[in-house]
């Protein structure tokens, strides 16, 4: 059974998960790097950033690096919003933009584009993006489809994520809440009253100040 | 030196520090007693709920315990909000209300209640209520006189809370995160934001769900 799961999705103390005023030089606008700060010293992200020629252990292997890590264990495509992809908004001026990620992208596998202008197929290194103005459920569906078996990563932004709570899609859901107050962005909860009684929630610290709280869909 | 401490403030995981509709029967509105869930079981409030004939140790005696106990140290006199104070709204219609503890409130000190319609002093059991039009910095300054040179604690609500954090007048942050969403109410977190540089911030989380925050004024 395919699993929908969300992962290392970071908001503020005050629920935002971006600042404002994004933009292709600041994508999480405002709040720079701060939300994804407990993130860049870990192994999995050192590992994932292209730095061929450093051994495994580079990076910390604490708590941290421990839910960081899950996000990329039986993963077979991805589905995300089309901010993500790239900070352009309404219809493509082009095709040139191939997403923020170079010539190999870390998914390795499908990714489903969420977006009104759909444009073809693209494939980077092993990665195919697979533009589509789909609702949750028929996105859920096509991304079920090309993942060979595997769960599905539903990898933001916010917007998207809560859509597809809304939508009582997603099955795993790793939020990290950093200890900072934004006071201004997009919010992560909002319209989600009493979400956490369709979940069994799991609460953990982390000495960096972080706290990863993991909500997995209770059994129905 | 008189400081100025905030204990035991529950907020749910989107940051609602009371719920909607607060009434008589409802001080937290639709968040009832959710919030403090956390605290009920513990020994300090267990201690502080007029069971005289329960003995110390009839409650938890864990994390939870731990912070909530820290409410009652060293306090020599409280501020609150004319809310948390009576359900009544505008000027009172009589004087009959004499909050919401009873003969024995759990103070045993001088309490400022922050109000436009001041009204006589108050004295019930050990406790007096001193009912004053003051800005925060008057407020602190009237309730660190009558404090016997210990501290003053912030009792809330939440709204008065954010008016000392916004004046820079609070020494000790003791917020507890709730993991529910309660969707609407009272914001504690609005306006206030990069209040973490102001502080050192300190996170440790329980296995009831709960996580403790405590911001504790930088050194400047």
């Amino acid at each position: 059974m395919t699993r929908l799961r969300v992962h290392n999705l970071a908001v503020s103390l005050d629920g935002f998960a971006t600042g404002e005023g994004q933009s292709l030089e600041a994508p999480f606008g405002h709040a720079g790097g701060r939300l994804m700060e407990w993130f860049f010293p870990t192994d999995t992200f050192v590992s994932m950033s292209g730095h061929a020629d450093e051994a495994v252990g580079a990076g910390t292997q604490g708590v941290d690096d421990a839910f960081a890590a899950a996000t990329n264990r039986g993963i077979g495509a991805e589905i995300m919003g089309r901010n993500k992809f790239g900070p352009q908004r309404g219809p493509w001026a082009d095709e040139s933009w191939r997403g923020w990620w170079g010539e190999e992208p870390p998914f390795h596998s499908p990714v489903v584009v969420l977006t009104h202008h759909e444009r073809p197929d693209l494939a980077v290194g092993e990665t195919t993006f697979l533009f589509r103005d789909l609702a949750p459920a028929e996105a859920l569906a096509l991304a079920s489809d090309v993942a060979g078996g595997l769960d599905v990563r539903l990898g933001g932004g916010p917007t998207v994520v809560r859509e597809f709570l809304d939508a009582d899609l997603v099955d795993h859901l790793h939020v990290v809440v950093v200890p900072i107050l934004l006071g201004r962005g997009v919010r992560l909860w909002d319209g989600l009253e009493a979400l956490e009684e369709r979940f069994d929630v799991d609460v953990t610290a982390s000495p960096s100040g972080v706290v990863h709280y993991v909500f997995t869909r209770a059994a129905r």
